[in-house]
């Protein structure tokens, strides 16, 4: 069935359970689609947009409100929507990053960071990870000691992921940040895999700034995010212009340059408010949450020959996990090679699973139910069975 | 009704005829409704990503396909949709300003090209607009003679607006390009108020770069927009990151850093792509809008008092009515003051006058029907004539 001209329809929710890892946490939820119905035309949120004429001052709908709650919410001083968590990172680069700063990003570091400190001029440089995938305050501190002595400056950013893309590995944010501030280094902790799934205190976590995407954990329309920040930083990162025309004389108010102006508009800002009274419970039931992965982790675990990369026990719903041992050795017989195992799952109406991938690999199970983790799991072990692999 | 806790349901363009300035070009097609639907959720374009692993290379929705249309229709070499014109310009600005370089831009060039070169570090400089309203080649080179002259410096770039937001007057773009030119100055042409509503071709306009909005003027849901250069430029405007960690050795493929890695996902593209073909086709019937455009306008000025401060007779569906001699004399002794017209409009099925405004104020009629703009027009001088003023 086709939605348009030359464009299928897509029916990925509907039809399957979904364990991709990027999409878990960015289903729209029932309110979510339907303020996207409503709100979809260009420009739609801005029928009552008065002065001082900026989008996160309109009060009908009620953004206004909605900043003013994401940033309590984060336990943050203030906040604004971008488009993406990237457009996050590239403002706060671009405001606190000159050219040939160094820039303390991590090896686990998402490349959207490499990519907004590249754009601001400034040279990306990682905390090298340890043996368990993590990021420890001791090699945080031995870096910027390093970094300090090679440049003889002392960068003036750090990133951390909250989790990373890579394991879907919890950080010790809040040690991190501890260690950063003693050498008066701001820090931006990327939230894309925990703002909207899992709980986050900003002030906790000591976080400078902290950066969320909506598309990929807050149940909301591509591209959404958001940019949340404390007084100290607010003024800096959310300067408004100072731009005047020569001929004109002209100003332009409260814009904010980071911002370029007015913020998200339409679909996306109202999917975000939409979905945010759903996203401020959902964060209450991780546990169950992570029980579920666990739980989907637990089946494949029982797969003899498969590994799991991330941290076990786990602590969140992304999971790497290697099975070089166990359904690889499958592909090796297989007349559909290593496409058996995305085509087997589909059977059984789960999808997410890069089509050929039996090595390593990432998933995600957040959302799911009970019902359907449980399905998620035997499925596993039923075509590891079926395909001649002992379960231990 | 509501369409989410606290958010009441959109029905503007259900219940009404919107003459809105910033609306008229960005309510979504059938089509695109259709798409926003099926493709709300977050990363929903991402099913089929495959290595390179750019979104723009995705062929299932058939992005890939889409970008080489939208070039070719532009008469461009390349695209990237971004998100929102702002984002356009910010890329380009980025690319090519330098902390203090001074930038060319005109008095009546929109505050996002402002805030663009303000956030790269530059000074924005205006061409004066001419007694009519209008940028001219001559007042262009006059500019750009006194800022190389009070620089030492030759600007790095020039923004012109085919259609300024102002006046809706259109410009003679080609013949500011050529002069431009002539200083080896390359021309950013914003088609916010063109691109997607009425031709443009970007080679016969000399354009280095074109900028369109996605959610102004091209049927689709925000944030989106579109940027197109030639070959010349593009290899500078989308190179792709160079990063490298410096730890890990990662290195993060054909990422661009202006486009911040992949482009626009989900709900923005599809939009976009499902408009296209619409789009494509009522650009041809530019001459019928600018018709209707014209019809309002003759309307309005049977009016006695009424003025069009832009280009008579219209080029184009925005305009800019000066009504302080008609609308507002009532307005003076009107119970309900300024806010008469916009009530009477709504009574009669019309909406997008900003509440309260009977002085200087702008329209736009594009995508009426010819009965729709019937009604408008006679209902403005219904209104006029039951508040005493006189037809002429």
């Amino acid at each position: 069935m086709k939605c348009a001209v030359d464009i299928e329809s897509r029916d990925v929710e509907e039809m399957y359970i979904n364990i991709d890892p990027i999409q878990a946490g960015g289903r729209l939820t029932v309110d979510a689609m339907k303020a996207a119905i409503s709100f979809a035309d260009g420009y739609s949120v801005c029928d009552n947009c008065r002065s001082p004429f900026r989008l996160d001052y309109i009060q009908k709908p009620p953004i206004a409100q909605f900043h003013a709650d994401l940033a309590a919410w984060l336990n943050m001083d203030t906040a604004r929507v971008v488009p993406g968590a990237r457009r996050g990172f590239q403002a706060v680069a671009s405001t606190y990053v000159e050219k040939g700063d160094p820039v303390i990003v991590t090896s686990l570091a998402h490349y959207t960071e490499f990519v907004a400190v590249e754009e601001a001029g400034g040279i990306p440089l990682e905390v090298p990870k340890d043996e368990k995938n993590h990021i420890t305050p001791d090699a945080a501190a031995e870096k910027i000691e390093a970094v300090i002595l090679e440049f003889s400056k002392t960068p003036p950013l750090l990133f951390i992921d909250h989790v990373d893309y890579q394991f879907g590995n919890v950080h010790d944010v809040a040690a991190i940040t501890k260690v950063a501030h003693q050498y008066d280094i701001p820090v931006l902790v990327n939230g894309a895999y925990s703002v909207g799934i899992m709980p986050v205190d900003g002030k906790a976590l000591g976080a400078d700034f902290v950066v969320g995407s909506g598309h990929k954990s807050m149940a909301a329309p591509a591209p959404s995010g958001v940019l949340a920040t404390t007084n100290e930083h607010a003024e800096r990162v959310f300067r408004t212009t100072q731009a005047k025309g020569d001929v004109t004389g002209r100003t332009f108010g409260i814009k904010e340059v980071e911002m370029m102006g007015c913020t998200l508009m339409g679909v996306t800002v109202v999917g975000m408010m939409a979905s945010f009274p759903h996203v401020k419970e959902r964060v209450k039931h991780w546990d169950t949450e992570v029980a579920h992965s666990q739980a989907v982790v637990d089946a494949l675990l029982s797969i003899e020959g498969t590994k799991v990369l991330s941290d076990y026990p786990r602590q969140h719903t992304l999971t790497r996990i290697d099975t070089r041992e166990s359904f690889d050795k499958v592909a090796q017989q297989h007349k559909k090679r290593g496409f058996f195992l995305s085509s087997d799952l589909k059977k059984r109406g789960i999808t997410g699973v890069i089509p050929g991938s039996t090595r390593v690999w990432k998933f995600n199970t957040f959302g799911l139910t009970e019902k359907q983790i449980r399905h998620v799991g035997e499925s596993f072990v039923e075509i590891a069975r079926e395909n001649g692999l002992n379960i231990v």
